[in-house]
């Protein structure tokens, strides 16, 4: 019911996903406003068949707690009442459900204010692991570890984890660069680090960027960019 | 060409690995020996065609480095060879080609001896995701990050862990528990972190176990488990 449809490739779907998005009476799937396009409903608009019904539902771009809680609960409540109605209804979201996605919010309001309504969720293909795919980027091997979480907001911080991730063999994912590429680049530039990131924007669309962090200059980038980050060499081939 | 087809259940493969999987002239595998069977080839098993040629490779369940990285080198070559003789071949890779996987060191291993064949990878499901997904546990929130890695070799490094995870909002999922869940259970229970944390095994195969880390006993568990934690409450709805 909760589907993670990838991180833009229509073809990254699950079988599973597709084809439970197929099957659909129902497809609902976040909007920012009313009449808004959806991020998640434009990667299978390929798959939809005209007699399925279209449930958009507005999930504000905000940070006020009280109005997205409402959302989620207003979202969750939705959801069940069409699943009360007998109808076979998904929710879409952008890559995995579990993963920083307003599924899991949608997901707890459900567990919380619906306990009855059966629930399942079929997981989806995280941009991480699309970006280390599209840039033949290996992620982590045995001996390191993989923290994924937001870009930090400033250089200091973010030098901060920079040195914690060197003592442990943390291989870092940092999502939401946006804006903060503008001292990212630079600083990265003065530990000798960009040769080893991979930076990655818009991963799975039609102007999908994925290069090596030395070819992108210091300006803004998109919000939905990301960075991968390893310190030290992997020396696991001589 | 090294394609990721997800932890377990067929359904999980991407489509876009189903489809390059199905015209394939050379369908390779990892095995730990030679007749071994594999896992990666037993999950896609129904889609293989009769005329598919099927091309297992030897990676020993071993330690030491030199023999691991002559295992690594001679399936790039093999894999090189079928390109160049204009085939079309996959290699397959349980759960994502990028996390932890055999994948990563054969994707290496060409870029450096083969440089001037053609890799194309595909992303697949994590272990991790479709546990996640399968115990309907929101894996991150907005605040929180999401470290991954394999389950420490002892309780007092476990201890250091959740201390240092507890501070940051740090949610963990511990990869290979197996005979470590002995000393986990127990040490979890003394922090009351049994309730919050998510227990799975065998993910997306037909004896699959998901459940609250609660309902299972401090005893030896498969290799193939993982643990899902979470300190503190996901205080996002009140």
């Amino acid at each position: 019911m909760l589907i993670g449809v990838g991180p833009g490739d229509p073809e990254l779907l699950t079988l599973k996903a597709h084809r439970l998005l197929r099957s659909a009476d129902v497809v609902a799937y976040p909007v920012a406003r009313v009449e808004a396009a959806g991020m998640a409903v434009a990667i299978v608009e390929t798959y939809l068949r005209p007699e399925q019904r279209r449930l958009p539902l507005v999930f504000p771009m905000v940070t006020d707690g009280v109005a997205l809680q409402d959302a989620w609960r207003a979202a969750a409540t939705a959801l069940a009442q069409q699943v009360q109605a007998g109808h076979r209804v998904v929710f879409l979201c952008e890559g995995d459900v579990s993963l920083f996605a307003t599924g899991s919010y949608v997901l707890l309001a459900l567990q919380r204010d619906h306990p009855d309504v059966p629930v399942e969720v079929i997981p989806g293909i995280t941009s991480v692991a699309a970006a280390a795919a599209a840039g033949r980027w290996p992620l982590v091997f045995q001996k390191e570890e993989l923290l994924i979480r937001p870009c930090p907001d400033t250089p200091e911080a973010m030098e901060t984890l920079l040195d914690q991730a060197a003592a442990k063999g943390t291989v870092l994912a940092l999502l939401k660069l946006g804006v903060r590429w503008q001292w990212m680049q630079p600083l990265l530039a003065a530990r000798g680090l960009l040769d080893q990131a991979l930076f990655a924007e818009r991963v799975g669309w039609s102007d999908q960027r994925v290069m090596a962090a030395t070819e992108v200059q210091a300006e803004e980038r998109p919000y939905f960019s990301l960075l991968l980050v390893r310190q030290g060499t992997n020396a696991v081939l001589p």
